[in-house]
């Protein structure tokens, strides 16, 4: 079963509890209190499917695994407050390791002045991550996947595929330009939370985090926004020395690539020049990618190159294939 | 590293969030809002360390896991409102066995009127659940291990050592009387969600859940409280036919058995006959079996048994062994 069919199969046909707002089905679920409002979403990191020990160290396993799960906090425009960790050990990993794993969640947590709040260990064949975080949103102003309107623009932070880079550059050992910012981008990437806390400003945001490539998470906009949006190519936001890399894997890393924790998403042409002052004024790089419509019915995500328009297929990251 | 030593690791040395009441430390942690205290906890359940496939169907499997969850919970006193599932798949479980594994939570979590909020999948080599649990207590009403003082009653709900002895029967094939009680004991114990629902009413209750052997959180009160306490061996209350096992047997199972998520707690003497009749009234049962006093200046457990007294050790229950 994709994690697609599993998320469809144990959704509930309905929820019970009065004060939820948002169930599964956006990067994070939302419930309701009188000032605010609380958003809460769980993350697995399982070696040799997420990572590697050959291209991670520990410090970077427990610094990019709690890197994903804040992420989903910043793609609903919360901020992060509180993280529970559950560890299975195997015995091939050592106490000083498993240190290092919860030194590298405490170096990130700390920037955010998130806490640690509850814990768990045991035993097992493989080193297991999942992590809970907890967060906070002003009430009401929530950055869902079905905001996206027709007309709005569509917009990247930073730019896109260079984990997958330094992953290669790890694995594919060569001379190399800017090397370690790329196995930076990739060991320690950094979730986008500073500028999602701007978000509460506009009126409709839609957001995405992008840990599974752009193509699929513009999709999953568009899906719940029902609404089709077209990409333009030349736009993608890319690292100064990208084009080192064969035009193949530039693509495919790009659209596809993920867990660069950047974030995509929707405003409406109003707002932009708003948004993009912001992300200037605190020295985010934001970059219009395309735009949102709805003339052909359906919620599809096209890209544009060289003149023509392409269908973006809607296939995500398959994690270290 | 065992669980105790891991706990002690990863605390926090102070915690930055200002709504955080409570971290790492007791069942659950709790940060506060407006008009509630939220608690929150994790809780992982790994094949062939916590359940074994020939023991637990698929059903419960989901459902064992998931009260352990609530457990904790109901041991702050308070109600569970949500819970988010992180699951390993393995090869070997299908995806029919899959679904009942959540057909198992979500027959418990309906009970409670409890919401899937959150879930996330991944392949790995051993089924892995690791579930996080929200829910809400009234404001300062949290029943922490730290709540009990010299004089107190202690008491514990329900019998003591009836989900091992079900284990016991299934893996040692026989004629038992009751049999079907005490393999439903260990398939599906229930949580004491009711019962932790009137504590509030009280000013002031130490609650544990019984997960790891009353030894074990016995010793956990007495050194949160910093107090010790005498526990009557013929108070411990078992079920009808529990003397058909093995003496040792008994004595292993009720003291240091664990997975009864029966609750275990301290009370004031004024307030014990109040909450006695609260327990009858929803037809709990609710057994004295001890009190806490401080004369020793220690914190530890003490066993009365034939007239002599003896020190109860700590050690909890070990999985499967």
């Amino acid at each position: 079963m994709d994690e697609f069919s599993f998320i469809k199969s144990i959704k509930q046909q309905f929820y019970r509890q009065s004060t939820l707002v948002k169930g599964i089905g956006d990067d994070a679920a939302v419930f309701r209190q009188p000032f605010s409002d609380i958003v809460t979403s769980v993350d697995t990191f399982v070696e040799n499917i997420h990572f590697r020990k050959d291209t991670m160290k520990p410090f970077h396993v427990g610094y990019r695994a709690l890197t994903a799960n804040i992420s989903d906090i910043a793609a609903m425009g919360a901020t992060p407050a509180f993280y529970l960790v559950s560890i299975v050990i195997p015995t091939t990993w050592c106490d000083a390791e498993i240190d290092d794993v919860f030194r590298g969640m405490h170096t990130l947590a700390s920037n955010y002045k998130m806490d640690l709040i509850g814990g768990d260990t045991v035993s097992g064949s493989e080193l297991t991550i999942s992590i809970t975080v907890i967060g906070y949103a002003r009430k009401g102003s929530i950055c869902y996947r079905h905001n996206a309107r027709d007309g709005d623009i569509v917009f990247a932070t930073g730019t896109l595929g260079d984990s997958q880079a330094g992953y290669y550059i790890l694995t594919n050992p060569g001379d190399y330009m800017d090397a370690d910012y790329y196995i930076r981008s990739h060991q320690m990437p950094e979730p986008q939370v500073n500028f999602a806390s701007y978000f509460h400003h506009f009126s409709r945001v839609a957001i995405n985090d992008i840990s599974d490539g752009i193509g699929n998470e513009a999709a999953e906009i568009c899906a719940e926004s029902n609404v089709s949006m077209i990409l333009e190519d030349e736009q993608i936001p890319i690292s100064d020395n990208y084009h080192q890399f064969l035009p193949e894997l530039q693509y495919k890393w790009k659209y596809f690539g993920g867990e660069d924790f950047q974030l995509l998403g929707t405003i409406s042409a109003n707002d932009w020049p708003k948004l993009k002052k912001v992300a200037d004024s605190i020295h985010i790089r934001l970059t219009r990618i395309g735009r949102v419509f709805t003339e052909d019915n359906q919620h599809n995500v096209y890209l544009k190159k060289n003149g023509r328009k392409y269908l973006l297929p809607k296939k995500g990251y398959t994690h270290l294939k």
